[in-house]
Formats: C-alpha cells, structure tokens, sequence
C-alpha cells in the first residue's frame, strides 16, 4: 500500500500555504523527546531503517491526489505540484540501537519547509513507537539478569503493524525471538512457539497431547502444563514424556508455566525436574509479565529461565508512547542560516536553536560519561576541558577534564532522498545496543529512579539559546 | 504485502502436529474478553470487517512456504497442504458497533481444527486493539458531553497500522473526524487540520502567519494561539484577523489551545472573543487530553467547543491492551458435537462450554436490560421468564419476567469462508454504536466504578458447565 498519505492532515494545510505564499526555504527539523518512557534512565533509539524506507518512497499517487481534490480544500496548482513531490532533503541521525537521552536530537531534518513538514507525522509515529518498544525490551532483558526474552505480543499488539514493527524493535532491545511468524520472515529474527491449551484440549488426555507434540518435535518440546493441575498432572506427565525424549537422545526439553503463582510453582516444578533426573530441563513462563514483574521473580530465585512477555513488551504497558516531537531549528533567510527557538512559559518546553550536533563523552573503558549538544559548526578537540551548561539554559554548568574520547552522534544516513551508505542488519543493531547498555553504568539502568544521565549545552549554543529567548520573548506581540 | 504468516509461530507448529497425526475435527473456538478495559461498564466492538478482511485472503505465497522451508520445523507433505491453505470456515459476531460485555462470545469461529488455530491471532490482534480504541473514543465523547471529538493520535500510534486502525475505531467510537489523511482516504472518515507551531514561527510574527493562513483558508480558519503568549499577543492577534474574516463574511473561525491550564485559558479567551464580537468562534483545546482531564473541565464550565486528543485515545492510554482470548467451546467426534472446557483454579478463568448464542434483553425504549448466554440451540420465547445464572456457575440467580423484546447478538458474518451479505458502511457504524450507548442506562457509563451490566448463564448452560466441571477436574490425571 502507497503510505504517503499517512500524514496529519494538518501538514498538507501548511504546505498548500506555503506554496502558495512562496515561502518555502531551506529549514532544519529537529526530531527529540522530552521524558524518559517508563520512568527510565535511557532509551534505545529505533526505527531509523523503517522512518527512512517510508520516506525515501513518498510519492502521491494519482489516486492520492483524486482524493485530496474531492476535500475542496486544494487549489489545482498545489495539486500539481505534488504529482512531482519527492522528499530530497538529507537526514541525519544516531545509530539504530544507541542509547538516547532528553533534549538531544536523535534526528535532523535538512530540506525545504514543505519537504519537512511533509515526512513529520510518519517520522514521529515510527521513530516513537519503535523506540518506545526496544527501550522497554531492553528493560525487561535487565530485568532477567541473563535470562531470554522472547517476544510473545502479536494478539495484544495495536494492528497490524503494532505487531510488525514492535517484533523489529523488541529485537533491537535484545528479544532473542518472536512469535510473529511474519516479523520473521521480514526481518530474520529467530521464531518460536510451541503449544496453546487448545492442543492439550484438543487430544484424549494431556499424556497423549504431550506424547504427541513430543513425537512430531522430538526436539526442542517445550510442554504447556498448567491446562489442568501444574503440580499434578501437568509436571508428572511433562516427567514422563521428559525422560523417553531424554533416554532416546533428544535435547531442548522444558515445560512452560502460563499462570499461578510464578515463583512458587517455577520452584516445585524445578525441584520435580531435578529430582527426575531431567536437570537440563528448561522453565519457561508468560502471563503478563513485564520488568518489575521479572526483577521481582529473579531476586526470589525463581528458577526461570526464558520470559514469554508479551502486552507489556509490545505496548509498552502503562506507558504507551514516546512522547517524540518534530521541532523547527533554523531556517535560511537570504543564503544564510538564521536558528529559531519556541519559547515557552514552561522552560523545560523551550528549544534549542540552531543546528546542531551531539558529542558523547566516554572514559578510558567506553563508558558513557556525558553526553554535550554542540552547534553543528563547533570544532571539537578530544582532550581540552569542556564546560557542560544544563539545558534549561539557567547558571548551573560543570567542567568535563577527564574523559578518553568523544565521538558525534549525528551522521548522515539520507543524501538528497536517498537512504546513503550501508545499513547494518537487524544482529549488528541488537549487538549495538546491548554493548551501548553494557557500557552504561548500572545507576543509569535501575528500573525506577535512575541515575540522570548528563545531557548539556555547549558555551555556544548556551550562549545562543539565552540570546534568543531574550530576543523573542517580544516576537510575538510585533 | 501478504500478510498470511502474521500469525503466532505456535499455530504453524500446532497445525503441523493436527496435520501429522490427522487429528483435525470441526471445532468452534469463542472469542471473548474477561475485563471491561479503562475501568469502565461497556465496551464497543470494532474491528470485524478488517479482521474478515484479512481472513478470507489468507493464502501462503511461495515466499512464505520458502521461509517456512528455510525454518527446518516443517515437513514437505506439511508444507503442500499449507499451499492450498484456504479458510473455508463460518464465522458468527456481533455486528460492529454493538456494546459488549465479559465472558459474551463476540465472535464464534466454526472451522476444521487447523483452520481454526491458523486465524486466531490476527483475530484477536485486529479485534482486541479496534475494540479497545472505539471504547476509549465512546468514553471521551460521553465526558465531553457533545463537544465534538477529533482524533489527532497518528504521531504517537503504535506503528503504521496502530494509527490507521485507530483513526478507523476511533471514528466508530464517535470520533467526528481524523488528523489522518491515508484514513480518511481508506474510510471515508472527515479529516481535519490547520496549523502546527511551526507554520506560526515560519513567518516574520505571528500576526502574519495568521494572516497568511486566513487568506488561505478563510473559511475554517482555526488559530493555534500558545507559541508566544496565549493571553497577550496570541488572542489578539487572532481576533484582528477573526474580526476581519467576520466582515468578509467567512465562517469557520476559531481559536486552538495546545499548552497551558485549559480551564483558565478557555475561560479568558471565551471572554475575550465575545467582547470583540466573536460569539460564533468556536475554541478548541488540546494536549495530552484522555476522558477523565476532559469531563473535569466540562464539570468546571470550560468553554471549549472541541477536542483534539491523540495519545490517549489511539493507544488507549494507561490500558493498551483488551485482553480478548479464543478458546475451544466445542469440537465435533464421530459426528456429534461435544463441549469442551477450560477448568481453572480461577473460577474466572473457567471458559462456557459448547456452541452458544448471546441474547440481549431489552425493555420498551429499547434500553439494555441484561444478557443470556444460552446454548445455541435453545429456543427462545420473548415474552418468557428466563433464570440468569451468575457467570462463575455458583448457587447465585435472578428471574426476568418483565421485559419487552429479546435478540440474538451473534450472526452470520462469513460463510465457507467468503464474507457473508452486506457490510455497513462505517458511519452507520458509528450510529449504531452512538444508539447502542443512547440506549445504555447512565449508571453503566459512569466513568469511574460503574454499575455491573448483567451478563448471564441460561439453565441449560449453567448446568452442562457445571457437569463439565465435575467431569474434567480430573481429566489431566487420566
């Protein structure tokens, strides 16, 4: 389907006035978020590939443009002129799988006003989304301390998508699998799945259920076996099938556990496992699990190791969108570069101007130290002493001497509408992000009241915010 | 894109055993929710033409078989059945639009075993997440009391199809119009949408960006008025060009609110606009709106004429899952159909047994009385007293004697797996669900702790699930 109409319909309202005011330069969009999801100390940033497939495919069909001539809102020259629309603007943005943080830009957006506006609303829905889902999955793997996640969320997912792009960015946050067969085949991510209660109740008894699924997956048998009594017949039957399929030579065995007391019911059943011989035997659970929820389990000692987790992971739970904004950064005015701030009462809603880079800061063994937004213009030295101005643009700073390297976070990955340079696969992501997290230190990852990760304004670019909001505070009232 | 394989990995594997041990009877699966979501008293069933949509075309491509090849689970006679893999099942639901409770069947799904498993997850994918979304609309819209509702969510949806599904529910639910262009295209639903703050801080002030946009769209012109100062500049510079279109004789005019405390700004800006004359002009307000901030500022007498609401309303906020499920009600053996159960330590986890049909009871205005989920061969006599059995099949009962019409809720929506007569068109949809809520006492709208709406077990029923019960507590030791 031709997605280019999947825009608010707000931005074709400015674009027609644009074009026909003429007013159409050359602008910078910044794309960044305000507030860490899930009460979090960092974020994993995701999406990128899919934001710029979309883009690099914009282009209004003539069926496009039928429908926006029935609204009557458009006159027959704007019309036109979309016929030829491509995005031709450059993009640059982080790595998928790099650790984002409040009021950096995660993305910017070179191109002319009308070209901006017109990539905002499908760059905010799938950059928030996806960034929102691989933050949480991240979560969760921290949460089980080594164990595997797997996604799990396709029923409870929010459409079609919800579900698709949710899987890509479960496993950019370290699921080792899905259960969405099709996620699988379009981004190579491991599936599993094994058996619903439906196959139980499906045969004569759980022991012949049991028998069966062991005789067509000899391999790999993960039984379900909370369909009647867990403590009963489910792990008594689970046993006895557990054992032939051990003696004829046959690996991967485990049993899942879908409801109940989780922590009692994982410590009996492993305590039944081990006794029967059956000590290579894995336990799996689900049922509505989600980081707090598995931190808890792990720190009693449950016995589990894999985590089916699916609504909360998918949705991201209580907090169901990164709160990702598209705000305009500068724009040129006869041939030169002229930054724009938004003002607001509020000072945590006011912008920052200008174009503009992030550095990260690390130590000697790639720690995140701090992370410094700089004008894009700033030359920067590794080893000179920078000032850190915190990004409310009030007096409190800090000097940053000691620290190994800096790196930008910004590069280009669109030219003149095309997507530029090799894009790494969907391993190289995950592997990114969970070295990005290894090299974070554990105050920033607690699950609830982190660490606040440094993320400041460079001399310049201080210098200019306090000008400007000086400057406009009038602006308004001329 | 096809999207066959968006289906959980644990169907494939399950029809694959079915297939291998011929074990492939004719089943009805029950889709239902156990848990009104947000809290609430009802919810609106939505979703059922996309879900029928996306079933009658299932159909694995080569791709797809070539990829289920390349997973190694799958064996070659398995793989030639999937090729000629059609859904040639009946499906039985409610009509979209219809109010719906726990425990009811919204959806009865008579097909072969493997065809049954192979569509419940974008079944319950497709339906769970419209469902929820057309609840969360009903709900804004009854706390705005006739304020007009406009969905603005496609930015922070989840995914692609999370905002176009969405903007879809969100219109059955009562929504008057979508920011989503590619939905409005899709469904007919009306779009809306003038300016961000971008366009305000395009131009040399604000005064002329509004200028700008009225001599544009001098019909309909709403003025976004926070970027610089709502109550200085913003409004006085709205009303200048308010007062100007006014004379012209245009209509349409308003004034958007999209920061700051809604009560008192609203209030200010009433006041304001019907000092200089404009008594039409209409306000509306947004920013991270959801039910209960919305019918607190109608409590409080805010003026505001309309709502845009986005996050809350397209992912359903702090609730973004309905927890439908799909469960086996029966399965054919030797020719007879025979009720299966799903027992459960939780009596709320207890599934109803066998085939069954929903009968709503309604009093002489057609307002909802109750519910009786009754086999689906009882003969039912309007005019008759019926017993209501409590749902968790104890010793609690009531008799309806006085009530003055009763209906069958679930009807035939797919026949051998084409869709089955004519499909309404969205917007009487959306009317019937607005008459199905009119019909709905107040006491059950209440949006916080609302009264419990009455679905019930009818005799028959009642006692085949309790003689189930008895007969399979012991069904996992045999």
């Amino acid at each position: 389907m031709n997605l280019t109409l999947l825009t608010d319909f707000y931005e074709l309202s400015m674009m027609q006035g644009y074009f026909l005011h003429q007013e159409n330069p050359p602008v910078v969009f910044d794309m960044f978020f305000r507030r860490q999801p899930f009460g979090g100390g960092f974020a994993v940033f995701a999406g990128l590939q899919s934001a710029l497939a979309q883009i690099s495919s914009l282009s209004f069909s003539p069926d496009d443009l039928a429908y926006l001539q029935s609204l009557g809102t458009f006159r027959p020259e704007f019309l036109d002129s979309l016929a030829d629309f491509r995005f031709r603007g450059d993009i640059y943005a982080m790595e998928e799988g790099t650790l984002a943080f409040p009021g950096e830009p995660l993305v910017r957006v070179h191109a002319s006003l009308i070209e901006a506006q017109m990539v905002e609303s499908a760059l905010l829905a799938i950059l928030n989304f996806q960034t929102l889902i691989a933050t949480k999955t991240a979560r969760i793997r921290l949460a089980a301390n080594g164990g595997t996640i797997i996604e799990f969320g396709l029923r409870r997912a929010q459409g079609v998508d919800g579900a698709i792009s949710a899987s890509r960015a479960a496993y950019i946050g370290g699921a080792a699998a899905t259960s969405n067969t099709l996620a699988g085949k379009l981004f190579g991510i491991p599936v599993r799945g094994t058996m619903a209660h439906s196959w139980v109740m499906a045969f004569g008894s759980e022991r012949e259920a049991f028998e069966k699924y062991a005789e067509t997956y000899p391999d790999g048998a993960v039984l379900l076996i909370d369909t009647y009594d867990t403590l009963g017949s489910g792990i008594e039957n689970a046993i006895a099938v557990g054992r032939s399929l051990m003696r004829a030579g046959h690996h991967g065995f485990g049993v899942r556990l879908d409801s109940g007391d989780l922590e009692y019911l994982s410590k009996r059943v492993r305590a039944r496992l081990n006794e029967a011989g059956l000590t290579e035997a894995r336990i799996m659970a689900s049922n509505e699990l989600d980081e707090n929820i598995v931190r808890q389990l792990i720190t009693q000692g449950a016995p589990i190791d894999a985590w089916g987790v699916g609504t909360n992971l998918v949705t991201g739970g209580g907090d169901p969108a990164l709160s990702g904004v598209y705000k305009l950064a500068a724009r040129q005015d006869k041939g030169r570069w002229v930054p724009t701030i938004k003002v607001s009462n509020n000072p945590e809603k006011v912008t920052n101007p200008g174009v503009k880079q992030v550095w990260r800061f690390t130590n000697g063994d790639g720690g995140l130290l701090a992370d410094l937004i700089c004008l894009d213009d700033e030359a920067m030295t590794s080893g000179r002493a920078y000032t850190f101005h915190h990004p409310m643009g009030d007096y409190r700073s800090f000097t940053l001497e000691k620290y190994s390297a800096v790196r930008p976070l910004l590069g280009l990955r669109m030219r003149q509408g095309k997507v530029a340079g090799e894009l790494p696969d969907l391993a190289a992501i995950q592997a990114h992000s969970r070295a990005e997290l290894d090299r974070l230190d554990d105050t920033y990852k607690r699950l609830i009241n982190p660490h606040l990760y440094k993320v400041s304004l460079s001399d310049s670019l201080n210098e200019l915010k306090a000008r400007l909001i000086r400057e406009n505070l009038s602006r308004g009232a001329q």
